[in-house]
């Protein structure tokens, strides 16, 4: 199985993916935690150019072609191999992110975010996405007290609303592979909700 | 101008580019010589993790979309800016070099190169494409003189047999923007036949 884990800042994506690695472990999966942009030694390195707030200038299709380039190896090296054993992906972010973030956020063309979904995994879709939605102003407030913003969290309100939107789309678009979760609640009630979609979707 | 200048392992690009650059400053051009993969600081970045011979695994395609994107963000930063100031932009290696190496030397699919071509700059391409040719063995002996070898240039004949046909098919395809020179001979050779090309083709 592939299961994603999406949402904005201060979603609570760490916590809940923890959570979700055990509760899969519990019932017999073989587990492999995995996050976008990385998961791989180059992945990782184009992360790091891509969240350093250093990286000035950079064009946006620069941004949305790194992305895809860093999937790609992601695919290549870790994700498909994993679903080939027969073993579980849960990642947190995935291309559902970029039409979040890319598409919504910066306002690339949709259209070549579906060209580049279709040519770099355009026969493989995650099977569950779990889509943590909370008000953008709550979440920009968990977010900030982790400390210091890479370059995506020092946008502005404006461009996470429009992530938000564009994410809330992306799930009316496929409803049979998202659920979405209020995440505007405590840790608790958050995860009683992830806990309910794990059960009524996953085979027992 | 857009002018590019291709052509596979020691066909002397670096020595022409020097050449041409001069030539074209003489007759009041303002010259902005620039290379691929690279040319920005972010590219340049793409670059090393390109032709790093400890970069191991790097998927095909994976390959082919940093290739694409350090071509936007060249595109963006430095190659777009200067034509829109009227400037000549001379650069070694654009394109025609993914469709050799991408698409002839590892075989990636030319539908996706022709995609992603059409992504990132289908509005532009070259006005003029200097593409030296020669024996793939004589090219690899004069390239081993250079020292040690990138990780492109640890390919085997075969490989870089593939990317000369495949430069000649792309010049074929496009005869009108395309010269082909026959880089065999003593670089003064070469530079005459280079010297008559720009003299046919650029306005006084």
């Amino acid at each position: 199985m592939f299961i994603t884990i999406e949402g904005g800042e201060g979603a609570g994506k760490s916590t809940m993916m923890e959570r979700m690695v055990t509760w899969l472990e519990d019932r017999g999966h073989k587990v492999v935690p995995t996050r976008e942009p990385g998961g791989t030694e180059l992945a990782e390195k184009l992360r790091a150019i891509l969240l350093d707030k250093n990286t000035v200038g950079l064009s946006d299709q620069a941004e949305l072609l790194l992305m895809f380039a860093s999937r790609a190896q992601h695919l290549a090296e870790v994700i498909r191999p994993a679903l080939q054993r027969g073993e579980t992906v849960l990642c947190d972010r995935f291309t559902d992110a970029t039409w979040a973030y890319q598409g919504g956020g910066r306002g690339l063309p949709l259209d070549d975010i579906a060209i580049l979904e279709r040519l770099v995994h355009g026969d493989l879709q995650p099977d569950l996405t779990v889509l943590l939605d909370l008000p953008v102003a709550q979440g920009l407030r968990r977010a900030s007290r982790r400390g210091e913003a890479d370059r995506f969290e020092e946008e502005s309100s404006g461009f996470f609303e429009r992530v938000r939107q564009a994410y809330l789309r992306r799930a009316e678009s496929a409803p049979g592979r998202f659920a979405v979760v209020d995440a505007s609640g405590s840790m608790e009630e958050v995860w009683s909700q992830v806990d309910g979609i794990l059960q009524a979707r996953l085979p027992a």
